[in-house]
């Protein structure tokens, strides 16, 4: 056994002693933290520590005799190898056959010795999740749900503590928009929906809504906090060491209370307007219980209205100078990728390079661009069947020598002082299969297929879903991802309400939002293509209606080497003309001679 | 004031007496029955009653100072006429600044003299419209909800009787498969979701499920009725006159327990099992209730789960029995049709006819056909701008004679032996505009577009509707309509559980199921154009994975004089030569030689 796997079973067996301590069945750890973060601080990464298992999804079940994981397509093999030779079975979702949570402890614990109580931190979990799970745990055999009760506390050895890393402004010239306007609107919301306050946990929301920026969760430019807003007011909930002494003072000048972050629970308490709106999938079950219990539902108490925040969808329309915060940062995105795919063709002595080396260098091409601070997210950088794991990241381990053929997948994004970027492009490192150009060429089909759609204004991303998908389905192949996502403004790189996927989502898009155009195929054991720019959803003029178009705001090459022409129309191939026209004029007078030359030499 | 606008006046007066004694501020009349049908039998037309507005969709409510009804688009023209000289006021659906009915209410009952109950009928109101309701209700103004009295029994003179017509056999070589095998298959998904119960009340659901067929209401061969499921036996609550003798030996046979309908509330009571399922959108709220406050939720009483029946998915799916079924139904409806086209095209004297009397013919050609058993609904045959209203049916009054010129809209289908046909075609009198042609091939190629779709087995409707939308899209055109439902097998011609729509409908499309394909666009005041072909879902054969295609059922010719050629692709051409080909060699053994020779003439 390695020292993995024996630190796993410890923590196992001390996770066991306190379940029979506390006569709990099975104890549920999920992925996430008292903000429903995508991704977290260290500190709240218990589901890694218990299980071992590092992925950014999945779910931890441990009872008294078994453990299991439940993660999604994108983690099965890498989920399978980090959980070989622990307790863990490896529970894969959407899958035939794979049980529910409540299905398999149903099960797990049939015994009628068991206790009937079920443990979960309720601080971790949003309200939507708890509820769902309490019914979903009493029809599995009758379970009660614990939310009060965190074994990580007693468990875990040297648990990171909470961060504490600075915050920064983001200045309004950037954001186009005050807090106070911000707030103002957000109070309008609220007021619409009968509420005269909110408790805002998602980080991204309150940092757009304070026009700051933290540094917390790596590659999401956040700040672990809570905003509790009023009718009159607002309060953030901050561990203080953070703010520097002229973000107090511009706090203090927009009307922001600060107190500790510790004290939310309280704040809630002696909050004493009317209703206070709490959205389930945002606000942790904990909080959301602390005001229910606190107010035991007679009509002269705090009312909690549950529903959808109105802040996402604020935050998704970007301002005009989000906008252009949004193009500077592809100008400066794009000059470091068309230095990489030169060095790649040109200069590169590919057999000497991996999957890690191109991802460094690309880190590094990006490090020298004006106003870069840092990836958006961790660079897949794929080669040849590494490109079919649909969320592979390369590592020590797994790394893999490039050669003069096949394809690599690098999907990318970086940081920049006003804007974030998010693309993908696959590569030809040399000659490809008749397999591989026929892909690609459909995977191309399938993105311009979406970015070339013109569509009324308040459609939702589900219905547009199946347009990029349509050209890849004709010849019976399919992705089993979303093709579409949000991206922030120096934000998170994932950011709703609207998403293009099969799942309904039922946001709708309109002009100003950002989104990825991203479909892709995986051909296991072989290859994968995924090609990606962000868009700028516009409003399409001259027509009768609101009807809206893409306007690609990634400023990249696409790779025309694999390109099958006889599969595309006369249509796509205008459009993939124009578009590398576009950013040969942008790009061109930013670039050395030599990268000059390249791309005009590649945009034919 | 002309005497229907009387006898609307004196009735709200009546109401306004019994609201006053039984302290109501509002009353609110939906349009259903206690099934939850989409079109009922006028014992239940209560809406209709108290508004003097027969649209098949719509709520009329009523306080004691004004009246409004709301309705969607489809009716909004209609019910301007037919609420004119009324006090109610028309709320057009999904239009920016309409109030919400409980909004409504808030404004119109603001007056804190006005009592604080608002009534509705449970018995014809689901349980889901009812906790949304009380949920609305109380948020606009802290309303409550009394749902168990109708004032209809005390205001409705002359109200109609519950329907008592005979209920028929539906032939096990039609529906190909045995009402035990189904009531099996039933009790098999009910014992997935942990129920060893349902109540059916759905008369579609029913109607299949016990392979018969009833004549209730309009145009939909459904008896009332509700069938309670146990996990040994099932009971038929129904009005035993409705009953041959036959029949009643039919249901003794298969197990099936006889009682009174008025007894289903005493039925649900008896019900001593663990747990029943009530789908929340099929049951009344009265229902529910009884069951609910009779079992006060304690451990050892009836667990109702509140969960979608699995009826409609099974019914969706057509057994190859009900696909030559419907394939028969096919053949007779395209005789009919092309008769009906000939006839229009060589012989009518346009200028002496009407929409009325078109559809007066069409019905007569349909009679003419073998195992014609009615229509599926009321025709629609809407001549030039008639054709813009999208749910018009003509009257004495709106009848418009035709002329040799513009579209006519003729939106129309029938209940053969063991098969229904829903169907569109858009008919060129003589000579168009270019608006209309430009139109017409637009249209036609939406209708193409998804037609020629191929699509991953288990996607939903949601994710297919815009497929067909998006060559309207690009050029500015857009209609508020689905694109396609499920027809029914001599059963109702709107079916569900799946939809081709904007709004999300989950149930996903697998082999059998029918659905119609039928994209239009209005253009108010001039023209409507809409092509509807009925599609049965289809494997793919040849892809690796599951994909599915469509196959056309219809078997009509599509009008290619309005069709602008230089707007088609060469892939829509061809599917329209072929489509007309198979047409040709379908229907041309049964046609009369003049028929035959116009159909070989209109094909190309």
């Amino acid at each position: 056994m390695s020292n993995d796997k024996m630190l796993t079973a410890e923590r196992i067996a001390r996770l066991r002693e306190v379940m029979r301590r506390e006569s709990l069945s099975a104890f549920i750890f999920t992925t996430s933290d008292p903000h429903q973060s995508e991704y977290t601080a260290d500190h709240w990464k218990g589901r890694e520590y218990i299980s071992g298992f590092n992925g950014s999804a999945g779910t931890a079940v441990v009872t008294m005799k078994s453990a299991a994981l439940w993660t999604d397509s994108r983690y099965f093999i890498a989920a399978a190898q980090q959980l070989e030779g622990t307790e863990f079975q490896l529970m894969k979702e959407k899958v035939e056959g794979t049980p529910t949570i409540a299905e398999w402890i149903g099960i797990a614990c049939s015994d009628p010795q068991s206790p009937f109580e079920v443990g979960i931190d309720g601080m971790c979990s949003s309200v939507n999740e708890v509820k769902q799970m309490v019914s979903d745990l009493r029809h599995a055999g009758g379970f009660t749900l614990r939310t009060n009760f965190d074994p990580l506390r007693q468990i875990w050895i040297n648990r990171p503590p909470l961060p504490d890393n600075p915050v920064e402004q983001f200045p309004v010239e950037w954001a186009g928009e005050t807090c106070a306007s911000k707030l103002s609107r957000i109070r309008q919301a609220l007021h619409r929906q009968h509420a005269d306050g909110m408790l805002m946990a998602r980080l991204d929301d309150i940092a757009w809504t304070l026009n700051l920026r933290g540094a917390d969760v790596h590659c999401n430019p956040v700040f672990v906090s809570y905003l509790l807003v009023t009718s009159t007011g607002a309060t953030l909930y901050i561990n203080k060491v953070k703010l520097p002494a002229d973000i107090v003072v511009y706090l203090k000048a927009e009307g922001i209370k600060i107190d500790d972050y510790a004290n939310v629970k309280e704040g809630l308490k002696r909050y004493f307007e009317q209703s206070i709106l709490m959205d389930p999938d945002e606000v942790s079950y904990s909080l959301y219980n602390t005001l229910r219990q606190y107010n035991p539902g007679t009509r002269s108490a705090v009312q909690i209205i549950e529903a959808a925040s109105p802040v996402p969808a604020m935050k998704a329309v970007k301002t005009p100078s989000e906008q252009a915060g949004f193009r500077q940062a592809m100008l400066a995105d794009g000059l470091a990728m068309v230095e990489l795919l030169r060095w790649l063709d040109e200069e590169a002595d590919i057999e000497h390079e991996t999957e890690l080396s191109v991802s460094r260098k690309l880190e590094q091409l990006r490090a020298a661009q004006d106003g870069y601070r840092g990836p958006s997210f961790d660079t897949i950088s794929a080669y040849a069947e590494h490109g079919a794991i649909v969320h592979y990241e390369p590592t020590a381990e797994t790394d893999k020598p490039l050669q003069r053929r096949g394809l690599l997948l690098l999907d990318s994004g970086g940081h920049y002082t006003a804007g974030t970027t998010d693309i993908t492009r696959t590569i030809a490192l040399g000659p490809l299969t008749n397999e591989e150009r026929r892909v690609y060429t459909l995977v191309l089909k399938g993105h311009l297929r979406l970015q070339n759609l013109c569509f009324p204004d308040g459609a939702s991303g589900t219905q547009l879903d199946a347009v990029a998908r349509s050209p890849l389905w004709a010849e019976g192949l399919n992705y089993l991802h979303g093709t579409g996502h949000g991206v922030g403004c120096r934000l998170c790189v994932h950011e709703g309400p609207h998403q293009i996927r099969m799942e309904w989502r039922p946001a709708p898009l309109h002009a100003g939002m950002t989104v990825t155009d991203e479909p892709g195929i995986y051909v296991e054991g072989r290859f994968g293509v995924r090609i990606e720019n962000t868009l700028l959803v516009v409003n399409d003029d001259g027509k009768e209606g609101r009807f809206l178009r893409f306007e690609p705001l990634t400023l990249c090459p696409i790779d025309m080497r694999p390109v099958m022409p006889e599969l595309l129309n006369d249509e796509e191939r205008s459009w993939l003309s124009d578009y590398h026209e576009r950013v040969f004029k942008e790009l061109s007078p930013h670039l050395p001679l030599a990268s000059r030359q390249w791309l005009r030499k590649v945009m034919n």
